[in-house]
């Protein structure tokens, strides 16, 4: 059977563009990159300019820094992207998602975006993920190329879903990696070294996350209906945490918001509620 | 093989002191409980004072909200405790449970302190721990009782360690928890329900959580050299996410300390240093 390989174009050699022009080659596609500074393509084709990297390949992959670095390059090349396709791997926000697909509409070009849930080593291996969202019948058509870069997801039609929940997802590792962190340091107060702390540390979060997936059914009904665990009582421990932190001279920056959520949740009145209702307190801005 | 079961006590008949007191009465230790409101107690046999029914018990275990309910209790009978065991698994500061063990050896009285690692139903089951910390003798000698509770994890001498590395631990358990939540609300923004968000946050959270236990080396030797993913780096995507967040209309506080302390690294000169850096603006209250 003879599969037909789109010649491909990427668009950005930092290490992603690198890892991900790499895997495309060897998979079998005819790969032409281009990046602001030359030299940096290792043994790939670069072209001279990005207007003709793109005329090179039948779809353009675009990892640069910002959304904003993706304009610079873009925007005075405009014309000469017509009837091209563009995925845009760059990490940004919902907003600018939408913007930039609203600005390649105008222009006549074919425009997914994308958020990349790995680093550049794990491309092309499994564990990589990315998100996509932006038109339907654009991503089953170029699944099969994508598909070698990680597993690929979509998301749906609105271009910023692939951003909204990259940075969603990343929400959860970065408040984990700090309040890890925050415990390491108040371990470090007793002594216990980071190398002992951790491993027990990181086990116990990863048990407890399968927990957190028990929270959805009340945050969707709004029902927060508590049996045991409630705001009370958790407002109890982390009371605590936060009274021995400073007590062995920490900064308690990091157990902060976690205390007043709860805090706010109590002097609400909604102490018997159950724990995840303190998420109303993240929604609310606007109601303050 | 005859094996002598010790007689032991449980004060405090809330959720956690009745499923200690059941475990181990089924594992064949005749058990005396107390509890300030009468008849909570099942069919266990229950004392009418708290001195009573330590004194029917070889080791004493005690299960009250906090450290000032457990003076409330024990103080008023010192006199009668001289010579007893007491094992406090009550939560509280490092700062409590010192004081705490230094009233027992003023009254000649053996103090274990611990920390639970467990919800009432794991008590007795594959899951839980339980953290100890005191003299090391007295831990070996009530190991045999303590084990049908859970996995017994003697931390030290120091009698505050165990309720230290519980809070620590707790730390990482309760802002991943929040992040997560916050996760939530930003996918909530776009009309994703927590069901379906949450299981894909907590499968990269937990798969993540590894990434951590790799920071535990810098942070001990202080040597933050990074090849990749710095504090520049981390500190866009974080930038990212608090203002995408923003965007969408959420209170970022959730947010706000990770962003601080990349902030305030970045500020002091320490951009091109690993992300596990920013554990030195948690410990650095007193040097600000
Ligand atoms: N690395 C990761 O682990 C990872 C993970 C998920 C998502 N991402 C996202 O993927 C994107 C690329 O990341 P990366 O790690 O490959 O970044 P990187 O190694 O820092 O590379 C940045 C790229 O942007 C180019 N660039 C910067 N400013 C420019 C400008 N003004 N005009 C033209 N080109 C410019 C650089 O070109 P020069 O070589 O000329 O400087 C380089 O090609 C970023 O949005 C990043 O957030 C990265
Ligand atoms: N439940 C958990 O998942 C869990 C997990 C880890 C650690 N812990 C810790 O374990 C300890 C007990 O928790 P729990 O869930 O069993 O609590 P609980 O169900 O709320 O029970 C509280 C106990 O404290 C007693 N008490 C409260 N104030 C008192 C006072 N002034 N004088 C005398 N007794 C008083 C209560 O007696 P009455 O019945 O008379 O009110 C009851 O026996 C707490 O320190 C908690 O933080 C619990």
């Amino acid at each position: 059977m003879t599969e037909h390989k789109p010649a491909t174009t990427v668009i950005g050699m930092g290490g992603m563009g690198r890892a991900i022009a790499e895997t495309l080659q060897a998979a079998g596609h005819t790969t032409t990159v281009w990046n602001r500074t030359p030299g940096r393509a290792g043994g790939l084709t670069e072209a001279e300019t990005a207007a003709e990297a793109i005329e090179a390949g039948a779809v353009t992959i675009v990892t640069l820094l910002t959304y904003d670095t993706v304009r610079a390059v873009l925007e005075p090349i405009t014309g000469r992207l017509r009837g091209k396709t563009i995925v845009n791997l760059t990490s940004g926000t919902p907003a600018e998602a939408r913007d930039m697909a609203a600005w390649a509409a105008e222009h006549g070009i074919d425009y997914l975006d994308g958020g990349m849930m790995a680093v550049p080593p794990m491309i092309g291996k499994p564990g990589a993920e990315i998100l996509y969202s932006g038109p339907t019948p654009l991503f089953q058509e170029l699944r099969p190329v994508l598909d070698h870069l990680a597993e690929s997801t979509y998301l749906g039609e609105d271009a910023g879903l692939a951003s909204l929940v990259d940075l969603a997802m990343l929400s959860g590792m970065y408040a984990m990696f700090a309040g890890l962190l925050h415990g390491t340091a108040l371990a470090a107060t007793a002594g216990i070294p980071a190398a002992e702390f951790m491993p027990r540390a990181t086990a116990w979060a990863a048990a407890m996350a399968q927990y957190a997936t028990g929270h959805a059914p009340a945050i969707d009904s709004g029902d927060y209906h508590a049996e045991e665990q409630n705001v009370t009582f958790n407002k109890s421990a982390v009371d605590l945490i936060h009274r021995a932190s400073r007590d062995q001279g920490l900064d308690t920056l990091v157990i902060e918001p976690v205390k007043a959520l709860l805090d706010r949740r109590q002097a609400d009145g909604f102490g018997a509620d159950s724990f995840e209702s303190i998420i109303e307190g993240i929604k609310a801005r606007s109601k303050k």
